[in-house]
């Protein structure tokens, strides 16, 4: 049994829970200078620990294990959504470090944007898989505010670093200790989850076109209101994706903007970020199917013209049976009674990670199931909990 | 009959409409450089008539005039929404200055703030009227950016100068001549229109509160989307307001702001300008009551809690009825058979002035009806009709 610093780690995260420190979250944008600084702490760790560090030209975070194989990866992210939690990502690559303390034979990473600042998302463990061209960096921006990719790689030190590939055949899995995101655990007074899935997100964008007028001269009948256009669209989706969904199934509105967006103007634009998630591929292409459908509804009904541009269609990904089974067994001894199997309802690097090697994932409770912001917190018990049970797990499956 | 200078009214539009230039149109934010700038500009046209020119301690720039009464009060407002037409409000002003010119007595008046930069809207004619206190000015914001109006004054070179009062009993009337910023005389093949009344605007915020959280994470059955909520109260009042609403009414949804807004996070507040329009208040009324009902369901149905401010409720405003007479007969010789009476959709200052004075309005046709764009347009010939139109009218009246 590997012996697990649980003090030490709990100490790390609380060091880095100081860099971008906000309220008692912490505001950490991929490549600002807070999350740049949060990387370089990491380097710092890894060599502590023994491990060879290195970052690579999209801000991944590698630290190589340097004795003989079989090994084992592990790892999150180390950005954060806008003034979000201090667990979310943080968590699984600082139990990486701990792992690695702990004398396992792991590579630890953290996956730069994972919580999708820039358009694509998920950039760091898509870069490291082959997923990620050079067209698609040079096309990117930041979702806020616009800036190209490009110039925010540049800016923070990066513009011509190699970006770094897995090795072929090194790894004998991926472990990826998150946040739960939800109440499932809570709710069901339990302490650790093992993952049985993650979910695949498709996200769109829909575009309304109508025709910027004057609130007051235009009567009624002569609009062509593209904020309409938009809530009664947003409305039949309300109405008609229960019908199309999957029993674990969620679809999420994140974003209206109304153009220009003054109180006296009829809007003349409407851009819609639209997203759902599931499990299974046939219940996403019938969520898809339903979509399609809706806004096609909508250019019947509509003098104003409704575009649906997909954004991302993630693939789901199932966990590896046997490091499912490793890490059953970790929590049967460390939490009896007090874990379940679950899926996972939020995307993870894993889901990228998953197309080269087994994965798996263990989900710590989160309290109230708040998560991207900053109130967003786990009990310390339940993080030094399932600490252990990782390490366990990760080497019961190295015996297997 | 007064000789009108329709070639030098034509250019000092065109000469204003070089401040602020933006594509066809302007952008003049109330309080911006371009905005002061086209305040000087004015008060230098006002001396060459032969007014007295100032400005006061909120914006107002008035031209006073010299000689003896009975005196006509003639203008409008000189801003522009952002990025939008030239004519907008400019028209009304500048048309004044050309009455002046042709020996008419009339003061000229560009009332600050028609277009509502900042909340509470309308500000110069209210503040002329009394209506404006100083605690409405230290609570006041910019609608785009959170500037508190005091600071713009301040920027502006405004702060301390006192704000100017209609004289009462001056005045034998208000004329304002406006853009329709509608379709309706252009559809009809008319050059002008002579206003009946004028709408009351009644503006309201609506914000909504649920919980921020995850999109995968929370099942949707746990969420409290402020943004669903938001959807599902704005497509009601879509199916509920025509119950409620008279012939002519209107009623826009500006903007919906869901916060943080992004993809991957459910919405934990929704911030929603809303309006509706009508010219009797009995109307408006019902229109309120509507609103309150939708509001108060959407908290019986949902678990997220709305809550309704009223942003400002103005009085509708009738035209003076020897006003339009003469306004009619100046019409049916300039533009025999192409002229109509009308309402306006759309607020204008007049509807305040209105309470001091009677007051009438002269509509030019807006071509393709686009208003609050750089788009807008009207002819010039239809421009110059209408100010010949106006400056007999007004001479009409003043022999009444």
């Amino acid at each position: 049994m590997p012996h697990l610093d649980a003090e030490r780690f709990l100490r790390d995260l609380n060091e880095l829970r100081q860099i971008g420190a906000y309220k008692t979250g912490v505001h950490r944008p991929t490549y600002s200078p807070q999350d740049m600084e949060s990387r370089r702490w990491l380097m710092e760790r890894m060599a502590e620990v023994g491990l060879e560090p290195s970052i690579d030209g999209i801000g991944n975070v590698y630290g190589r294990h340097k004795g003989p194989g079989p090994q084992l990866l592990a790892g999150s992210h180390i950005e954060s959504q806008n003034y979000a939690g201090w667990l979310d990502g943080a968590l699984g690559v600082v139990a990486g470090l701990a792992l690695a303390r702990a004398g396992l034979p792991v590579d630890v990473a953290a996956f730069a944007d994972e919580e999708g600042h820039f358009e694509g998302g998920f950039l760091g463990s898509r870069s490291i898989i082959g997923d990620l061209t050079e067209e698609e960096i040079d096309r990117s921006r930041n979702r806020t505010d616009g800036t190209p990719l490009r110039e925010a790689l540049a800016a923070a030190g990066l513009a011509g670093k190699p970006r770094m590939q897995l090795e072929k055949g090194r790894h004998k899995g991926f472990f990826e200790m998150h946040i739960e995101q939800g109440t499932q655990l809570e709710k069901a007074g339990l302490r650790a989850g093992v993952v049985t899935g993650i979910v695949a997100i498709w996200q769109w964008r829909i575009l309304i076109e109508g025709q910027q007028d004057h609130a007051g001269g235009t009567t009624m009948a002569e609009r062509r209101d593209a904020g309409l256009a938009a809530i009664r669209l947003l409305a039949m989706l309300d109405q008609e994706m229960p019908r199309a969904c999957g029993e674990r199934s969620t679809w999420t509105t994140g974003r209206i903007a109304l153009d220009p967006g003054a109180p006296s103007i009829i809007p003349g634009k409407a851009d819609i970020l639209f997203q759902f998630r599931d499990v299974e591929v046939p219940v996403l292409e019938r969520m898809e199917r339903c979509l399609r459908a809706c806004v096609q509804e909508s250019n019947r009904r509509e003098r104003m013209t409704a575009t649906l541009l997909n954004v991302s269609k993630a693939t789901p990904a199932l966990c590896d049976p046997a490091m499912m089974a490793a890490l059953d067994a970790a929590a049967a001894k460390h939490a009896p009674g007090a874990w379940q199997r679950m899926p996972s309802g939020a995307g993870h690097d894993a889901q990228y990670i998953a197309r080269m090697m087994p994965v798996a994932m263990l989900f710590t409770p989160s309290i109230g199931g708040i998560s991207h912001h900053w109130a967003e917190d786990t009990k310390e018990e339940d993080l030094a909990l399932c600490c252990r049970i990782l390490a366990d797990g990760a080497e019961g499956f190295l015996k297997t």
